[in-house]
């Protein structure tokens, strides 16, 4: 076990070499996943990740700019930009990707939210195609049956297995992490592929969330909240403030189909949601309003900008549970920076009080 | 830091002189809490719980069964049982736990459960003065906002902190314990109370769950689920087949109110359900099924027994998101030696690849 531990990490660096253990990723989030946050959490030895996004255009933009941000980066493969891509597969068409990235290939495309499963096999095949490998394929599942599904059509370089406390658009109905990552885990042994490195979502803002997330089996871990309080973050004020103001996550968030009908976002498959924090739109469906009488108050806010997040008002807040965890603003790079640190720190600690041999036991 | 989470440790073992750390503890789960469950997670150097249940004559019976069945255990404090009772505080009454405890006192008495928060203060206040402080008070909380209030209104000596995707009762709306563990630990920080053992309840089944839970910040886990498939866990047949056979934690259970509606289970408060496996009820009840006709057709099914389980009946399995970890019944004590050794052990491998100065970083 010492040495599969071991493997799954050395298969990260490996793929990406210019990766720390353990890895901790930003996630490719619609709007607030800009190129300078996905570059600078790339340049402190991690990945970051940019949204695909439905438009040509905009990601060949997007993709010149972080080859141009991460140009000093001497430790990765010359033939790849070190960063991924994330794409929502229902809304989006492979040649969007395939077409960008035949002339940009990132390091990694990362599937998610596919219309059926089979389309995971379709975007893999293509996108491998169009780089000549290059290209690495992860994909999200959140669920067992998603990950063998995942693992037998897009033979992908590595599972990011989202549980329920994660921000933003998710499974309706999962596990968190706790329970998921180790089923996953033992259904991949159970199939061969206990090789195959997986990175943990939902809940994780601190090295604490890192240091469990390994000890259930993950090679590392994706954070998307924490990063919406990166100085990088392309998100609006009203929006961060609300980040690192919220607490006890459980209560103060909720998932919901909410948010998408609020802002008229069609197409998500109908067994997703997605999590965000409560606000006045929350609890006005609750007193029965109807959608339209709802969107048409959402939209009398968005003129109030800033002012309109929080709880007493109707924009959007996507937020994991974690987010009562989060109470600064700060660069990307100082963000990997600390939660490592604190990570390897916590296993330390905790290992030495309750290790084998080295427990407090029967004193 | 090291030396927090020692004390957090020792002050377990300093309380309870025959628990080994870290600290596996038996939840009091109604009907299949036997008293030989109990005894036996202690014996094995943990602490088991029986549920108080609402009858006097019923608990003084088996907290006499218990206290002949630990007789043999030295290590314990003498002038208690060594082992707890939890009570869901809506339905029962302080003056059984009182006139009981007068005669034969647990270890620990869980209050879980109040139908307003000022209730944990009487019954802290009656079950104190009824053993002269000799039962300790823990209390299950599910939110940052109860744990606080809990300190502040039963001064607890362990705090029992449970995640959304525990089995059986929990508040309807609530984090995993991935963010809910650390952010209550900074909350007791921030008045204070760093000290205070806390254990991490929901989802963990085995030994990664548990030095997830550690890392987290806990000094222990509760397990429950894990328990019903112990050999002296007092349930059906039935019901502890479909514990092994059941997989992908997250979506085979769902959080319902749906099991009291057809048990026929009054009064809980209405911020309560129970995560319990999907079966036809659920199925009909999403189809439109009336209640009445729900629990006509659930009575009927009683009458077939052990076969009326599984996701085709209509029997009620509570289970957590961690039902797929559990693919044998075994002893209670065979439970809690194989989940601590395996926690220990995944501690050590993971601190190893992964702690400061030994990470597999930049190979």
């Amino acid at each position: 076990l010492n040495e599969e531990t071991a493997t799954m990490a050395n298969t990260l660096t490996r793929l990406y070499p210019w990766l720390t253990n353990p890895a901790i990723i930003s996630a490719p989030m619609l709007g607030a996943a800009t190129p300078a946050l996905a570059a600078n959490v790339t340049k402190a030895g991690d990945l970051g990740f940019i949204a695909g996004g439905t438009r040509l255009d905009t990601l060949e933009i997007a993709l010149q700019e972080t080859a141009k941000l991460t140009r000093t980066l001497n430790s990765h493969r010359k033939d790849t930009i070190p960063i991924g891509v994330g794409f929502q597969l229902f809304n989006s068409k492979p040649s969007t990707a395939t077409a960008a990235f035949s002339k940009l290939a990132p390091a990694v495309a990362w599937l998610f939210a596919p219309a059926k499963a089979a389309d995971l096999a379709e975007w893999a095949r293509g996108i491998r195609e169009a780089t000549a490998g290059k290209t690495h394929i992860w994909v999200q599942i959140g669920t067992v049956a998603e990950a063998r599904l995942a693992v037998e059509l897009a033979e992908p370089e590595v599972l990011v297995v989202q549980g329920s406390d994660a921000g933003g658009h998710g499974l309706a109905r999962s596990a968190s992490v706790i329970s998921l990552v180790p089923e996953v885990k033992d259904m991949l042994a159970s199939i061969g592929r206990a090789d195959l490195p997986i990175l943990a979502a939902g809940g994780i803002t601190d090295g604490r969330g890192v240091a469990a997330a390994l000890a259930l089996g993950a090679a590392g871990v994706v954070m998307g909240t924490r990063f919406l309080a990166a100085s990088e973050a392309g998100i609006a004020a009203g929006w961060q403030n609300e980040i690192t103001r919220l607490g006890d996550g459980g209560v103060s968030t909720t998932r919901s189909t909410l948010c998408d009908r609020l802002k008229e976002t069609k197409g998500w498959p109908a067994w997703y949601d997605g999590r965000a924090a409560i606000n006045k739109g929350h609890e006005d469906e609750k007193g029965g309003m109807t959608d339209d009488a709802n969107v048409a108050l959402y939209k009398d806010e968005l003129k109030r900008g800033d002012s309109a997040w929080g709880s007493h008002g109707r924009m959007v807040t996507y937020a994991g549970t974690g987010v009562g965890l989060i109470h600064d603003v700060k660069p990307a790079a100082a963000i990997v920076k600390d939660v490592r640190s604190q990570a390897r720190a916590c296993l330390e600690r905790v290992a030495e009080t309750y290790g084998r041999g080295k427990a407090v036991s029967r004193l």
